[in-house]
């Protein structure tokens, strides 16, 4: 079975084909890469990319931390054991056009006093700022193949999974147009772990092909000044979710991770207007109908849609 | 004593003082005002300005909501009991000029199960973009006075509260030069619930002549770009900041409260950049250097500052 030192190395292997992708994909901006030491134990590899020809700022981080656990990682995660360690890749890719999905991908694995507990996380979510019907189709098959050669209930769960994660309760709307999230995946998945290992390592590579796919088609379209300052308002909500809801960011933070690489995944700009009125740009209204939980967008009727 | 109805009164009063000041002050801007009510039980009245000759965007709002805690509420917040009703009036206001500092003021009051226990909680804290040492000492001078006419210990106990409160533990910074904060006054503090309300009050009608003096001394300087981005920086650590770890806001979005109301203290923009870099700009760098929690800003000696 895969140990953690394995599992380190085909995380950082996926970082750096996923880092070549974006800039072959991008044909301009070059990764700048941090390496650094988190005091408490381990650290990692940060790679920023800003400035691109399509991609405005985004970052793609390896990291392998482990450490005590502390009384407000016990308070706040709810977690039991004297050690940790967590290893993952974490990507954030914000475009400069309004028409290019924000695409945020993640894997993980983290284990309680030396193995005693282990567990293998992760997803990947589309955060258009406007919902092309079709797109968003695409990208939801494309996932549940991934997910299809791991388990036949996979998409199903990981699916519904994402569109209660990335959920923002306050506004009564999800973050985007959902992916699939999992957690706490071991043996209970009826996997053994070299299986579960190999399923992350899946959505790793397929991370490029898919959101290759959706900015191909959305790169050329043209935007003006009624679309940038919608997107700073999604950014906003994307700001949202990260700070007040995202699990991953709150235990970085409070695990005394580096904050930089954490609060990577924030937009270069977001906005907050109050009561935002987007009445005169239609298709943000369609976007908002459309960030609902418990769409099946496997199997979307796009010809029906706006009927 | 005083009860939760004259309470309610004093703090509505207490906001319509603020807002005729305020819109003197800014010489154009108006309060837009939504009354609103809460499903849940009770309402507010938020009131907002935009685009004003300083004040590029501010909430002035007053609340007084009540309902049954929730199981989200005592895990979150750590509640017992029933019933709690909640009132006050919560100020952010954001300039447009980089040199002309944010404000956040708020007085609250807090009952549970109809008054089987209550508390008062509130203040007031600055957040230039540029700390202006003199200007700080004034503020903290200021509200050291309205501190000492409640208890001789109130202004050395609260300002460390605020120092505390406002700290972002993930940047070691923390969000402002501070002020005052203080939460669940009642009659441990040796003074009757009467007592407690006027310093409350005070704390509300002083607000006005505290920030005028700020804006007073700021308005009329000169930025360009440099200060304008600065101000986006220091903006996205506001967000993290009210988004991370302010106590109300979180109590606000998990006690469904009303999202607009309680996001109004967000900037009309902020930005984040990946490791930014202010070695162009010394004012920015000493800003960074008096983000610290402990500085005795009563007695600062602004003229050995910076040597």
């Amino acid at each position: 079975m895969v140990d953690s030192k394995q599992i380190v190395d085909g995380f950082k292997s996926i970082q750096d084909e996923i880092c070549s992708g974006l800039e072959s994909l991008d044909g301009k901006g070059v990764f700048r890469e941090d390496n650094w030491d988190r005091s408490g134990g381990g650290g990692g590899r940060t790679r920023v990319i800003r400035e691109g020809n399509f991609l405005e700022k985004g970052g793609v981080n390896f990291s392998y931390v482990h450490g005590e656990l502390t009384d407000l990682m016990r308070r706040e995660m709810g977690m039991k054991g004297e050690k940790w360690l967590a290893t993952g890749v974490s990507i954030v890719l914000h475009p400069i056009s309004p028409m290019v999905p924000i695409i945020h991908m993640n894997i993980r694995y983290f284990e309680l006093d030396d193995g005693r507990e282990w567990w293998f996380g992760g997803g990947v979510d589309l955060t258009p700022h406007y919902i092309d019907v079709e797109m968003t189709k695409k990208f939801h098959n494309g996932v549940k193949s991934i997910c299809d050669s791991f388990t036949n209930t996979a998409y199903d769960t990981y699916k519904k999974w994402a569109d209660d994660y990335f959920y923002l309760s306050h506004r009564d709307e999800t973050r985007g147009v959902g992916g699939i999230f999992f957690d706490h995946l071991n043996e209970n998945t009826g996997k053994n772990k070299d299986e579960i290992f190999e399923f992350v390592c899946n959505v790793g590579r397929n991370f490029v092909p898919l959101y290759k796919e959706q900015v191909e088609a959305t790169r050329n379209k043209g935007y003006g000044e009624l679309e940038k300052q919608w997107q700073l308002i999604r950014r906003g909500r994307y700001v949202e979710f990260n700070l007040v809801w995202d699990r991953g960011t709150k235990f970085g933070l409070v695990s005394n991770g580096r904050t930089e690489s954490i609060l990577m995944s924030l937009p270069i700009t977001a906005g907050w207007e109050y009561q935002f009125d987007p009445s005169d740009d239609p298709e943000a209204q369609k976007t908002l109908s459309l960030l609902k939980r418990d769409i099946n967008w496997v199997d979307f009727d796009c010809e029906s849609e706006g009927t």
